[in-house]
């Protein structure tokens, strides 16, 4: 009982002086994140009274858990139907505004005579905005109804997923040096196949498996179980090299697709708290007051830099995409400040020991200063939009007018589901097939020197584990590539039906489009056979070997054929219901 | 990010075999508990597979926030309310279970000549039941609100208190070797002045905070005031060499009558779901089966012991205080088993390296196996109880029934408030005034060697210091000493009303009982004021300057003697608002 009083008690500290100044700053109606910050500076090493901690690692440790339950949360919060329905406009509003600020804060970087890594971390840092005090904002002024909040969730969803993309390439830079063009398109490839992998089997598994522990009707058995899945899974994510954060934020995306996310959501909320607290906190614990005297000037700077250029990268995004001047400010002044993903971007830099100590300060020192201001902002919108719009000259308001309405024409014009959108459709399912039966090979490639050494008890022969273990993830991945033949199948019946006209092909339209509608299919699974062959190369048995497995997988195929489609349809029901199914209220 | 990857592992690791084992258990009906027992076996290190946990400290660490969590939670059900309403029996039983087992566990260690520390230790172990898995076993059952329930809950409670004093004796003497009645004495009477105080003033003065806290409607500021308190005040219990146990224990009972009770026991919950299921993973970490084998005698003897001892001594305090045989049966069922007090015990005697090795696993197998057979056993309780009713002969039932009627027939005659119920009200409340007193001077003496470095700017005659550190302390203690002295009187004239009989005194009547009334409280002061000047030895002012600060101090009290008696009355009438006051649905 007694070897953990060192811990208690920086627990204790820790938690009196979270609980005093979540009240202090309540009172004075800033946010508590501030006042977490502010209790981490005050007991950190920097600031007298020293050493009220003595085992910072510990209370580091918990502060990593605050991250996973922060990410878990924003993953709950997550979901694809709400991005499905703002789509077009975050994507392009949320594109604008990370390209710009990368750009921005590696040209200050620059300015400043920081070294090339100093300046990109900056620019990533100033990138993303912070859904946790855009959240906690709108809900305090009462805006979170409005549709502009709407669509600044989308915006901060889509930040979310480019931030996780962000990360990942960072660590692939910070460990070379370097970016190439083929390397990042690698890096993006394999993250994208392994979310696409990720949701497409935890929202087959996860909201069924949590269906059955829910129906014992008991709390401590659900939370245990949702538990257990969040870690379970970022231990996987982890083992793959990718971040906690981004394990975190996918199982909580996975477990927002269950129907029973707002008890999950209720859960989970003390532990949010609990240890989002400890974070936060930790974050002071870093910050040394006096770094923020000598890099005042850069601070100010970056600051009006991060205020700027949010409202003009964000609220003109917003505004090109075709929403109104009004909406357009509004949302730019809503995001603009920089939270929780710059400091998990700014302790990855000083973790993998490729940018300069006083890059942390700056960034909490600048999400500190934006947070303060983001309330102001967000009130100030309407009024700027009135003063603005008085002060432009009546030409530039009538090109903008002309703009919006331009764009509102265009889109009106694609109501009813077109060509392009049932075209749109199949490819996307061939596309989530291809990544599922890409997933197979790669599991069973990666997996090959373990079960090797145990199929090595019953056959010595190298190319003969080769072929169970090729054999084993062709059979699984069957049912994944029928629907592949299939839905090639029909995109290239639906193309044929299009591009062959009886006017132009006169006699020969039949013929050419059988011709196309037999071959287009039969080519895309040889592509298909190339990728696998490529994907799983450490395991592809040799060539003749390889034709006689090919030469079986057929023969099986013609037997177990209808039952590969029918396993297959079955899953995809069950993904659209788990996907079309309300949370309970 | 990356450093503390190790940790995420063993916290997966954990978490997911909880959670699987959760739904297994549920599945197969038993105690979840047993489950995460049997996880942490599995995971431990003396049972294949090994090494699955990298950081045993860390998970350790986790397992005691546990540990506080739990007993926080156990607090926020202890009410003292409820144990006044249950009081006499609930005390009889506990005192009859608690004391039976003891000698018992004492017996049975010496029988198998282990060492009388081992010995000691197995009694308390064997001593407290478990709340938490009787608490399941009922509601499972659906026998929760059952009246026999209430009454096993009091007892709970009583063996809960009871069993904090045991932890704080066997820690002495464990330390000292030995146990003599004086020490026994000062350090419950220690306990006593501790608990009372902390009562007292965190009655008054948390439940005010928290509704402060809580008009804001955020339950992420409700939680972490909450945690900032528990921690806060587990951290001064720890100073003072108390359990953290006894420290979450009391501060969960003083916000147990908070009026957000219920929000807090919410808000609380899932943290103590989730930290308690690492506290029983631990358990199992420690547990090496292969010492269970080599014991395989000892526990079953210690299994059947406990639970035919149980069901004897705590039926029998039942029924002796009162209750009708079929209750006895059931609450003695009931309690037949051990559980978490038993770990805290058991890992307390192995910090203190005081006990053997294998008195752990021991005390988990029994705890395992006794758990087991819990809700077969409450089950049971009436079949048997209507057999032996069927098998006793005629005249010891008639024995037992008409001993049930004598103490009916004896209770009934003390319904309304009489003399002694009054008196003994007056003697509670000087008590609990005493104690204050005596907590203000045991603060400013302790506190005189930090205070006094600091008084040493300003005056350096160190008997000057003593003589302004005393007054501090007298001063701070005139509300309560004011309601010492009136009291007395109160207490005085009410004896010399009763004792002093006309009949006998005759004429003098009056002047003896003006005599008693006047003498009585003036001789109870002198008594206080030794006392106080025992317990503040260390800062008492030499006789002289002594003299000159009480009468210093007469004056004042002469002037602000109204304004002690209103603030005294103002705190008992808060201190009994709160303790009236229902918590909020």
């Amino acid at each position: 009982m007694h070897h953990g009083i060192g811990f208690i008690q920086d627990l204790a500290v820790v938690m009196a002086l979270a609980g005093v100044v979540t009240v202090l700053f309540h009172r004075l109606k800033q946010p508590v994140v501030l006042g977490y910050i502010a209790a981490g500076v005050i007991i950190g090493p920097y600031t007298p009274p020293f050493q009220l901690i003595h085992d910072e690692q510990t209370i580091q440790t918990l502060g990593e858990l605050g991250v996973v339950f922060l990410m878990f949360s924003l993953g709950l919060e997550f979901s694809l139907r709400k991005l499905f329905k703002v789509g077009a406009t975050a994507i392009v509003a949320a594109l604008s505004e990370i390209v710009l600020m990368l750009w921005i804060g590696y040209e200050i970087g620059s300015a400043f005579g920081w070294s090339s890594m100093d300046s990109l971390f900056l620019g990533a840092i100033l990138a993303i905005s912070s859904t946790t005090i855009i959240v906690k904002a709108l809900s305090e002024l009462g805006l979170k109804r409005e549709s502009f909040a709407q669509l600044v969730f989308g915006i901060l969803i889509v930040e979310d997923i480019l931030a996780i993309a962000m990360l990942v390439l960072l660590s692939g830079i910070a460990q070379t040096g370097e970016l190439s063009a083929g390397v990042a398109v690698v890096t993006l490839g394999k993250l994208l196949l392994f979310m696409t992998v990720s949701l497409v089997v935890g929202i087959l598994v996860v909201p069924r498996a949590l269906n059955y522990v829910a129906r014992a009707k008991s709390d401590e058995m659900l939370l245990v179980s949702v538990l257990g899945f969040c870690f379970g899974f970022c231990l996987l994510v982890v083992k793959l090299d990718y971040s906690i954060a981004l394990g975190a934020f996918l199982i909580g995306a996975i477990m927002a697709e269950s129907r029973h996310l707002h008890r999950i959501e209720h859960l989970i909320a003390p532990l949010r708290d609990a240890f989002s607290a400890i974070f936060f906190v930790t974050i002071g614990l870093m910050l040394n007051p006096a770094v923020l005297i000598d890099y005042a000037w850069p601070i100010a700077v970056i600051t009006a830099a991060v205020i700027v250029g949010k409202i003009v990268s964000c609220g003109l995004g917003t505004f090109l995409a075709g929403k109104d001047g009004r909406t357009a400010m509004r949302v730019g002044m809503t995001v603009s400040q920089i939270g929780e993903f710059s400091f998990i971007i700014a302790s990855l830099g000083l973790t993998l020991k490729v940018t300069s100590a006083f890059l942390y300060p700056i960034a909490v020192a600048v999400s500190a200063l934006t947070t303060l201001f983001t309330p102001y902002l967000i009130r100030a919108a309407d009024p700027l939009t009135q003063r603005l719009g008085q002060a432009m000259p009546r030409t530039l308001a009538n090109v903008f007018g002309m703009y919006g309405q331009w764009l509102r024409s265009l889109s009106t014009g694609t109501g009813d589901p077109t060509l392009f959108s049932m075209t749109r459709r199949i490819i996307l399912q061939i596309a989530v097939n291809l990544a599922l039966v890409a997933a197979i090979f790669l599991i069973v490639s990666y997996s090959a020197p373990y079960t090797g050494s145990l199929l090595g008890h019953w056959m010595s022969s190298e190319p003969m584990q080769r072929v169970v273990l090729w054999s084993i993830a062709l059979v699984l991945s069957m049912p994944f590539l029928v629907a592949v033949y299939r839905k090639a199948k029909s995109l290239a019946l639906l193309l044929a039906e299009v591009s062959v006209q009886p006017a132009t092909a006169g006699r020969f339209t039949r013929a050419i489009r059988y011709a196309i509608s037999d071959l287009v299919p039969v080519v895309s699974m040889v592509g298909v056979f190339l990728l696998v062959a490529a994907l799983s190369s450490s395991i592809l048995p040799p060539t003749g070997l390889l034709i006689a497995v090919l030469v079986c997988a057929a023969l099986l195929l013609a037997l177990v054929w209808r039952w590969c489609v029918k396993i297959h349809a079955a899953m995809q029901i069950a993904l659209r219901e788990t996907f079309e199914e309300q949370p309970d209220p």
